[in-house]
């Protein structure tokens, strides 16, 4: 079991970046990933919705061998966590939304905290929960940012556009004195250069992709579960729709190229 | 069969500005709109996977029982039409972008004409093939515009931000002077104000809503499928995911309240 690959799922690309923070810190794994294209995005829709959808994905590579499942999207964390704990025991599952928490509390132990992310992700309150659970007198403020995702997907990731976009979101969000400001969806670090100039200095910005990659590090740690094998691994991505566009723009979020031949179209319905 | 719907598919809401025009046109007919919200965007998404998505969603209109079908999505209707009659024959059915082309041509016969639409429907060149079918030697161009659907889904129609986007996607296009800018996406109209204040009083917005809608209103009669009956019509609506939120952006699109108890929840897989 071993030498199987690291499974990870998003709703699209957004994921890449935590993929990017796993491959910076395990070099030697190999990475199974899966972007539900066809179907994205995902923070728009109910939290039924997707939670069956994220059964099915995981499923998809569940059926192709992975040693641990990293729900690499938040919306899908926020909402299907358990079901897909319950779903594929025994196999490890690990999601965005702890780590991001954890991450924000190492950040600003005693808040406020504020916390962007997709529609979904908001109204499901999975990080005031989360945040909450280990510090229950910290405030937290949650705002959506619906159009960062489409922005990142166009690689409009700087510019007058992207600056008015993001000080249209967080204006009122800032003027409440957050230390620190969670980038709760896995597309928005593609835009940190810009959300970061519009909160200025005095507000720290977590993303939870490195401290994912640490929990996973752990766990294949305490499972004995790390990858032998010296030779170089290989990574391989499952899209539902569009493998030229993903490859194209992917790039974009995984800071390096994508192979279109690495690339494989499936259907999960 | 008279009394029977007239049934309307969209990915989502954009479709509404054709059902509005078609409310306008036709004030005495029952409509039965499907948006398929859980899916959507069909823009960016590839034509195998818009065209089975589409006959799906026809599918559950023709269970209700209707007399025409009109396709209001411009991504469907560049890749599915043939799909589509050929499925559901002898019923009739009305795509969007056949009466875009016929109302491009009529404002601007000699050309050049613009067409902005998603990537999905410039990549299908649909727009290009329906007005070379009727004028081969007319110059058209295209732009593909994939931040104006979520611009306009988030309401934000006018302002800096949306104008900003639109010299974006327009400037370059209209240094080559059309005489025509097709709004080749049921989305646009929402941003027409925008979109015209761009473009300047020396080019035509075409919007399809219009043309089509008189496209129905002559099928109906050919077919002797007007509605007789005088009493007030009922409109339903099908969406596929997140009721709440058709009803509130929906109003945007059709210009007048939906009621909840109007909207049903379906699964199309």
């Amino acid at each position: 079991m071993n030498d199987a690959a690291i499974g990870i799922f998003d709703s699209g690309m957004g994921g890449l970046t935590v993929m990017r923070a796993l491959m910076a810190l395990l070099p030697n794994e190999r990475f199974l990933y899966l972007g539900d294209t066809a179907r994205l995005p995902y923070g728009t829709k109910s939290a039924d919705t997707v939670a069956r959808y994220a059964v099915q994905a995981a499923g998809a590579l569940v059926k192709r061998r992975i040693k641990l499942l990293v729900v690499a999207c938040n919306t899908a964390s926020g909402v299907a966590l358990p079901a897909l704990q319950e779903e594929f025991a025994p196999l490890p599952v690990i999601d965005v939304i702890g780590p991001g928490a954890e991450a924000a509390l190492a950040a600003s132990p005693k808040g406020p905290i504020a916390v962007i992310a997709t529609e979904g992700t908001v109204k499901a309150g999975a990080y005031v929960r989360a945040i909450h659970a280990h510090a229950p007198d910290v405030e937290v403020m949650q705002q959506a940012c619906p159009l960062f995702v489409p922005l990142a997907e166009e690689g409009l990731i700087d510019g007058v556009i992207a600056e008015l976009v993001a000080h249209r979101y967080l204006d009122e969000l800032l003027a409440r004195k957050p230390h620190a400001l969670v980038l709760g969806c896995t597309h928005y670090p593609a835009l940190k250069g810009t959300i970061g100039k519009a909160a200025g200095l005095d507000v720290t910005l977590v993303d939870s992709a490195e401290t994912t990659a640490a929990r996973v590090d752990k766990a294949l740690g305490e499972r004995n579960l790390r990858r032998g094998d010296a030779s170089a691994p290989d990574h391989r991505f499952l899209v539902t729709d569009a493998p030229e566009r993903f490859a194209r723009v992917g790039e974009i979020f995984l800071g390096r190229k994508i192979e279109p031949d690495a690339i494989e179209l499936v259907d999960l319905q």
